[in-house]
This record gives structure tokens, sequence and C-alpha cells, in this order.
């Protein structure tokens, strides 16, 4: 059985969040400097472990093993979120590296191969999981062409050339090359700590259906527009908010999550009552069927207010990403090595985060596995993981990549 | 009975229109290069009225009868809201400058003094109503000195020097001077085209009170934090909301009105769950009783929602206004001559909007006049009023206006 070496594995991840240090978190969206001189890092990091590295046509880093046994692909991403925590998405990228490196210095591991990657921009700076959709065969050119950078309208054209990208390929997977993906990841919840669990197999990357609701009513003055004949935008989308509030939770699912992030009134002025206003909702559930009942409702919902008046509602632009269902074999191993090295303190549990795995999932068997987030931050500069369980995840995770890669 | 001359009345309006036109309307704020030239020409007509104009040291235009009959202060603002109507405000002042020719074009009359201003800043872009605040006494220098434009922060004295006005003194009103205050305005609702009516006289000018709520919970991951442990900013605002819009109506009078025309959350992303969110409410009547009501039910809801949890609730900086009732033998001679121009077609109803009236009123006995607003729209360049109305109206004013100043 393959050790992995914590202490080299701890010193990697010290090292990459040093690209970008921001108080105790990272500040590295994809295509930063930052983030480009630690893809430059990651390559080498790649090459002193035996394998071959790449940085192609948008960023993404391939480290592709030369050996010819039974294959694996393990990653993650290292791009950040704005001023986020050190280890969402690099650790999953520095176990597949320190996997490469202890299964090659076990001899009854040696032969088996495993191709490591950090997928670009998966945080969305400039799409969303750009990196494993192009790998996988769901991006063209013209959306690369059309990208730019969600806050300052930087063409991704323009930061690949600045980023000496212009001209490399953009790689694709092979099909055939490889058994299974596999990616670990912190929690970012608190499911975990709370339940007292070190080690989380993850059965299913839930669904997330999305909207903009728009409502409709008439711009007046506060003062001198009677009650009766006001058509209150902000007004309607409070009672389309309450609704979902008193709605839902009859139908949810144990584990479903609705949220409305971001709402507006327009002109959002003390003393003019909205004539506009737009609320973004979303819902997420690792089974469709609960989705599908949530949408049906949000529609109803909807229908309920345009019939009642006196604002319009409209629901635009859904967003669906279907659940992805994890492969079950491939969870029996990881259930079987976290037993070994975390007897008792592992369970199952669905991802209500979004990773790349749900992009590989469509193409190649996939898992993920999750290490607890303390205090279940996530998304922020303070987000953090105890040393003790960063190693036990490792090698967890390296055990549990064995026993996929000899079992028949 | 002195007889306005209606040509030269629309004539003076569609002149001062041209400062600062935008579309139908106009963009005008206090200050503004336009605004400035618009004071210069009101000062030059004034002048041919007969009157000795005077630019004050914050802007107001005061126009002074150097006749020593019985003396009358009539006025309203030129300024405008930001691309609004061209009659807002502005066909106050001009009304006044109409009535004082007219006045002085009858032998009858022609022995009663009136002045005339256009108060500076009513429509807020440097604080609200700094022209009347100041004139009777409620602005310090302290007050001047740190103001600053809402939108772009220039500092009011820059603006006042630029418009050379940093030496000019700021008027005061003269005890004694005046018998009493009128104001005249487009209504900025619907009332009075509704019931048919032509003239409104105004019993009294609503108190506001408005709040800034503010809900403190926990930001996190909206796909990783379930349900039973959120502390969602966002929601107990919409459970606020809910309830203000719940319990109002039983409490309050016959034409108050309550409005949440500002709403936040942060960070304000879609798949965030909002640890902060902001509220702006404000609710008007002319009674302060129910207004003390409303504010009672506002803060029995805050408690609820802080004692049901889990988010917390802030009712800060709250901002009331008092109710100002007119005097009620002024408004007796504006219904004899509504009656006399205008039979059976004029109202008393209340001002649901704030004007430089309730702030002279404190000092001196006041009046407002209302004619109808075409679809009771305003604060929108596409406000407007009939020609005839606005004829009428200054009609009404001036026979109003003589029968104040010779009534003893």
């Amino acid at each position: 059985m393959p050790r992995i070496d914590g202490e080299r594995l701890l010193a990697d991840l010290r090292r990459i969040a040093d690209f970008g240090r921001y108080q105790t978190g990272v500040h590295r969206p994809h295509l930063s400097p930052q983030d480009i001189e630690s893809r430059h890092w990651l390559a080498g990091r790649m090459k002193e472990a035996g394998l071959v590295p790449e940085i192609d046509g948008v960023g993404n880093v391939i480290g592709r093993s030369p050996k010819t046994g039974p294959r694996v692909l393990i990653g993650s991403h290292t791009d950040t979120q704005p001023r986020g925590g050190w280890l969402d998405g690099v650790m999953g990228v520095i176990y597949g590296l320190e996997v490469a490196r202890a299964l090659s210095e076990d001899p009854s591991t040696a032969h088996l191969a495993v191709d490591v990657v950090s997928w670009a921009d998966e945080e969305g700076h400039w799409g969303g999981m750009i990196g494993s959709r192009s790998f996988t065969g769901l991006v063209g050119e013209a959306e690369i062409d059309a990208a730019r950078h969600r806050e300052d309208g930087t063409a991704m054209r323009d930061a690949l050339k600045a980023a000496g990208l212009a001209n490399a390929p953009r790689a694709t997977l092979e099909d055939g090359r490889y058994r299974c993906y596999l990616e670990a990841h912190i929690e970012q919840g608190g499911l975990l700590e709370a339940s007292g669990n070190r080690i989380g197999v993850v059965t299913a990357i839930v669904g997330i259906y999305q909207y903009k609701l728009t409502f409709s009513g008439i711009q007046n003055h506060a003062g001198t527009t009677p009650m009766p004949i006001r058509k209150d935008a902000g007004a309607a989308m409070m009672r389309v908010y309450q609704q979902v509030m008193e709605r839902f939770p009859a139908l949810a699912g144990p584990r479903s999550v609705w949220t409305v992030g971001r709402l507006s009134l327009e002109p959002g002025a003390p003393a003019i009552i909205p004539g506009k206003a737009e609320m973004l909702l979303q819902f997420r559930d690792a089974d469709v069927a609960v989705l599908d009942r949530l949408e049906k409702c949000l529609e109803e919902i909807v229908a309920a207010e345009n019939a009642r008046g006196p604002c319009t509602v409209a629901c635009e632009n859904p967003r669906r990403t279907m659940p992805a269902p994890m492969d079950e074999r491939l969870l029996e191993s990881i259930d079987e090595a976290a037993e070994q090295h975390a007897p008792g303190v592992h369970m199952r549990m669905p991802s209500g985060a979004g990773h790349d795995a749900q992009i590989l999932a469509r193409r190649l068997p996939a898992a993920m596995m999750f290490v607890p987030s303390i205090g279940g931050i996530s998304h922020h500069f303070t987000e953090n993981t105890e040393d003790a369980d960063i190693v036990l995840g490792c090698q967890v995770f390296a055990d549990a990549t064995a026993r996929i890669l000899t079992r028949n």
C-alpha cells in the first residue's frame, strides 16, 4: 500500500499559497499574474514527480505519466475565488501530485499511471469550468473568443496571450486513456465537522436550477400615489419570495437548498415606488425529480402572482445543471480505503457545490472525496482544514487510487 | 380683480424649460450650469416685473417688491429632479411672477406687494430644501461646509464659488414682513384627475417617517449550507417586509402610504447566502397619531423578528418629518377663488410630497394649491399638465392672493 508523505504534501500546499497570498488565504483568479506563476511552479513540480507537464490553450496544467499501466486522471483546480481560501481547489491538485509520487515510490504500485490536472477557471472568472469543459469537448473557439473577465471585462484571448498561451493547443480527453477521474476537495460546508466525520464520500454532485425573476410595475412618487392604485414591483417580488419560502419546505428533499442571493429594485430611491425589481433564485438537489418538483412549484407561484396582479412577473433565463451521480464502484473503493485509515469516521454525502467532476462524469466514471472544512467556512480567506485531516485525506485518496487501479 | 396673462405665463414656463431641456422634460439639478443660467434669467424677469432681484449665498433667487402695501411671499423651486419634468417646482415660481405682474397691472390691487422666490435645492441634490431652511434660519455654516453633491461628491462650497456666489450673503426671513407664504405646485399624483377636479386646496403636507432596517446573518455557500443552520439575512428582510405589508393596512389612515424604495443584499451573488441585508422603509400621513401607530407596529415587527431569529434586525437612523398643517383662513380664501373660477371642480386634499411650504409654515401662515398632473406622473421627463389647467390655476392663485392681501 502506498504511503503518502504528509510533510511533502503540506509543504507543497504552503508553497503554492505564496502565489497570491491574501491574509490567511489566497487571491488567485484564473490567468492573473499570480495564477500564471503558480501554473509554471506546478508544472515544475509535476516534472520533478516524473510527469510530463503541459500548460494548454486555456490554462489547464496537465502532467502525464509516461507509465503504461492502468491509468487514472486526478485533479481539481488551482485558481481561487477573489480573496478566497488556500485549499479550495488546490488541495485536490496537490493530492493528485502526492498520490502520483506515493504510488511511484511503492514497488507494489510503481507501475500504476497517474495523470494530474489543474483545471482552468473552475471559479468562473471567465465563464465557469472552462478548463474541464474544454478538455471534454464542450467549449468551442467562439466561446473563448467571446469570454470576458466578469469584473474588468478583459477579453480572455488577451489574457491568454499575455500569459504566453496564445498558440498553445487545447488538450482534449483521449478515449480509453483513463479508467476514471478522481477529485478530492474540501467540503465547503459543516456537515463532516458537525457529525464528527473526517472523510466524505461524495455520492453525487447536486444539480442547480437558477432563475432570474423580473417584476414589472409602474414607477411613481412614494408620497402622492395612493396604496390602492400602486403597481409596486418590489412588493410583488416580496410576495413571490415569501411564497417560495413558505411552499418549498414541503416539496424539498432532506438536503435540498434554495437561495435568493441577489435582488434589486429600480430606481432604488427611498421616495420612489419601484417600477422594476429583479431576483435571482436558485435551488439545488442531487435528485432531478426534486428539482423538477420545485421548478413546478415556482412556476405555480409565478402564475398565481401574474393572475393576482397588479404587476407582472417573468421567469427568465433558467439555467439548469443536472445532478451528476458518482460511480458506485469507485465510491466502494473510497469507502474501503476510508474504513482502513479512518475507521468509523467517514460518511457518504452529496456535494452541494459544483465541481469539475460533474463535467468529467459525462465522459468517465468519476468520484469525489471530501475532507472537513473548519466551521464550514468557504469562499473566504479564513477557510481552513486541520493539517491532520489534510494528511489523512490524502492517505485515504492514495489508497483508494491504488485499489481502483489494481482492482479488476 | 387681477387678470393674469395666460400667454405670458406659458411663454415664461416654456422659456425657462430651455435651461437643461431633456426630451420633453428638464434636467436642472441645483447649481448645475443650466440651473445657474436659469437663475440669472429669472432674476432678469423679476426685474422686468418691477421687483428687485437678489441671488443669495445658497442660490435662492428672491425678487422683492418695492411697494409698501400688505405683503405676501410666493414661491417654489426652479431646480429639478434628474431628467425630471418641466413644471415640478418652476410652475409655482412663475405663478408668483405672474401674480406680481397681474396685481401690479390692476388698479384695484396695484398697491399690494408680492415678493417672489425660487428656493435653492428643493430636490435635495445637496441636502434637501437648503434654500427655504437657510431663509428660515435652520441652516448653519457648518452644514453648507459639509454639504456634498449626492451623486458626484462635489463640495457645495466649490459649486457656489463656481456659480459666483461665494461671497453672496444668505437672505433671511425678516420678522413681520409677510402676511403669509403661498406656494402652488403640480399635484404629482392622480387624485385631481381621477376625481375630475382642477384645483387642489392643500390642507396639510404629510409627515414622513423613514427607517433603515439592517439585517445581520451569516454569509455562506448557497450549495453546502443546509437550510436548518442558515442565517440568511435576505430571508429575514423578506419576513419583515411581508409583515409590514400585512399589518399596516389595519392601522393606516385612508391616505397613508408606505414604501420600500431601496433594498440590498450583501454580497449579492447568486450562490452566496446573504450575510447582510438593508431595506429603506418610509411611511407618510398628515396625522401624527397615524404615523406613531405605524412606527409602533414596525417596532413590534422588528422585535418579533429579533425574538424569532436566527438573524438580528436593527432599525436605524429614523428620520421623522412632522406633518405641516396649512393655515385654515388662507385655505378659505383659496377655496373662494377656486369656486369663483372653477366652480364645483376644486377639492381639499393633503400633499403626499414634501414642499418648501412645510419649512415656511414653521414661521409664517402658509398655504398651498395644486393643479392636476396628467396621469399622475411625476419625477419623470414625461410629467405634464394641460395648458388650460396651468392658466386656470394661476388665475385662481392670483385671485386668492388678492383676497388674502385685502382681507382684514
